[in-house]
């Protein structure tokens, strides 16, 4: 008998219908032989509708009864779902995150899992329960209800799955698993059978959403099997783990990229120690995100730098650097918006030279000029002009040998909560 | 310093209008000198919306898992009423039902409270909050989420009253106060200053729908006192305690009344010793709530009696003695509909004689016949038809002295939860 923690996201249970498709699904993974956990999010708006109403009341409402507020959200979907399974004839028993054991710091609005003590889940599971926990919240040592932020049912599952030593932690979503790139470019992308947790982390934070990178990083951590599938189809899914098998001769998992990127390039910066502390620092100050950061040596004492940020953020960026003339010297600082940062990644890059070369050559060959580059162990990246990407993505996909015939993309809006 | 606990209903933070001048009543109340513990129950329709999401998905949920769902109702409540105090500058924290430190005997969809550990509410008012709990909720010591059941609300109130030793008990609702009557029937009803526990019990059974019997039983029990005031006006509403004063020369707080009696009467009933139990047994196994009950002595060894039911059940009660001919054996049971019961009330009653015969009296100047008759200590009920109800009660509040000439009926749709 395994134990299999089931995620289902807020779309997942937006309507009565999808709700009973929900438990149908949970109850033949149970009727399997399998002993069931399900983490479930808040029902389709719900949330939105309970930020809308604090909003005319209070603006600025404290975190903590915002997180109050919120997690009602969740029980809401627990107590439902759990009606449902009953109403099939099934024995079914909801935990508010509290009651499921879930402790947190005590922080609101994001507070990070200190602990679980998850005595009543197993309880109800001997007594041939479905358990099924409220996503997103947890409690303090003091007994007060905080909520866990963005990716935070993602996260809870993989917790409960670290925490009750689960089998594997399945995510339902809108799509079908993890693509070798995006199939709305690549008609012919590939599902993956299999990627690592590296992996799936540079993807997730290369604009891959389906599974939040905390959520990828806790199971990293704690060496949780999860499987991302969809909640509409019976398909397999991609299984996420430590170690995964790479076909013969591949040696990149994915295309990943970003669209509306800005280079930021500041010139002739006197190179004194902590400039670029002093540069980033007020960047970090002003809640602007720096991805890529490029500096070429230095010259007389001078030296030239570049960084990329998102395109929304261009404008705010430069008025920063500007104000901060009066502790950095620089010649001048200049912008360039309209571009996008295309990324191949996988953890066979390491050990095979000539990945990153074949990728310059493959952009090259389009005609395109590469304005950025920067690489780890299993990604590398390069700035190029928007206009060519759907080429530059299509050719490298093809290029790294990534192309199958006969695959069809199962998506839709995603989630992410 | 006092401590004053207020609680508000469902219609009075229905909008976020109502809610804003919820918030500004506190807050004047707070800055009187007080501390505030504020006991609040689900907005507007929100508990019947989250009824109907549930009745699409099962019929017959679980009782469990319906206490899951509904106590998310209050805890909207609590959480959007802090945000609002907050927006006009000032502090108070929210606490569920279990935060509050409610603790219930383990059943579910109507628990009775078995004990209260409000060390977080009092630590909340020292620190200067207004301390906002959910009403109507609570939870085992298992740790399971319970609700108290109709009139929860009222009865959370007057328990963390009771707890906390506070000073006064203040329940606000859509009336200003109650009534010597009620003023849609006669004009000039006056409203009460002072009306003792069991007054208040037998006007709230006999209904006079403001405050919940079980809550008025639960501060009789713990001698807290209770004003019943609106949340609109600044009247000054009707103190319930135990000792409540009587204006010189009445002994008649109130005339009550129910609508919609029906009187059952069965006719010789052979007299063995267990007829009555089994006949109002069986009536009880139907969910069938009796009210009066009259037998009038035994003659041959059979005895007639009759009792009244809502009209509602009339036919059902038929049905259920016809069921039991096999165990009690009787002539023939009737039935009459289109009664109604009107009573007079009055802890004087009990040391003046004469009371009683003077509401017969004055039914009988009306030319209307009394054809069943029920009295207790401070109280005196008769059933009478219908049709004469209104003229009946004006004649009996004249009859008492209880009529006033400058009374305003400030009033709207009552709510009980």
């Amino acid at each position: 008998m395994s134990l299999i923690v089931m995620k289902f996201g807020g779309s997942s249970v937006g309507t009565p219908e999808r709700m009973q498709r929900v438990a149908k699904r949970i109850i033949e993974r149970q009727q399997e032989g399998n002993d069931i956990v399900v983490v479930v999010s808040a029902m389709g708006d719900t949330t939105d509708d309970l930020i809308d109403q604090s909003k005319q009341l209070n603006p600025n409402p404290p975190a903590r009864e915002m997180d109050m507020l919120l997690t009602v959200g969740e029980q809401i979907s627990i107590a439902l779902l759990s009606m449902t399974i009953h109403q099939s004839g099934h024995r079914a028993v909801s935990f508010t995150g509290w009651q499921a054991g879930i402790r947190t710091e005590a922080v609101h609005g994001k507070a990070k899992m200190t602990n679980i003590h998850p005595e009543r889940v197993f309880k109800a599971l001997e007594q041939g329960n479905v358990a099924i926990i409220a996503g997103f919240q947890g409690m303090t040592e003091e007994g007060e209800i905080t909520t866990l932020g963005r990716g935070g049912s993602d996260t809870t599952a993989v917790a409960m799955a670290a925490a009750m030593n689960a089998d594997v932690c399945e995510i339902y979503t809108d799509v079908d698993g993890i693509y070798s790139t995006d199939p709305r470019v690549v008609k012919n992308a590939r599902k993956l059978n299999e990627i690592s947790y590296d992996e799936m982390l540079e993807l997730a934070n290369l604009g891959a959403a389906v599974l939040h990178p905390r959520a990828v990083e806790y199971a990293k951590h704690n060496n949780v099997k999860l499987v991302v599938r969809s909640s509409f189809t019976q398909n397999e899914g991609t299984s996420v783990k430590e170690e995964a098998v790479m076909e013969q001769g591949v040696v990149v998992r994915g295309i990943a990229f970003d669209k509306n990127v800005a280079r930021i390039s500041i010139m002739g910066v006197e190179d004194v120690p902590g400039v670029l502390a002093n540069v980033f620092g007020a960047l970090a100050n002003n809640g602007i995100d720096v991805d890529i950061i490029v500096q070429s040596g230095v010259q007389d004492g001078k030296a030239d730098f570049s960084f990329t940020v998102s395109g929304d953020d261009k404008d705010k960026a430069i008025r920063v650097i500007e104000g901060i003339r009066s502790t950095v010297s620089f010649r001048e600082a200049t912008s360039e918006a309209d571009l996008v940062k295309v990324s191949i990644v996988g953890a066979g890059m390491v050990s095979n030279p000539g990945v990153a070369a074949k990728m310059f050559a493959t952009i090259s060959s389009l005609g395109v000029s590469i304005k950025m580059v920067s690489t780890s162990e299993i990604k590398c990246s390069c700035v190029i002009t928007a206009e060519p990407l759907n080429d530059v993505v299509r050719a490298l996909h093809t290029a790294y040998g990534l192309d199958t015939a006969d695959q069809v993309f199962v998506g839709g809006p995603q989630e992410r909560r």
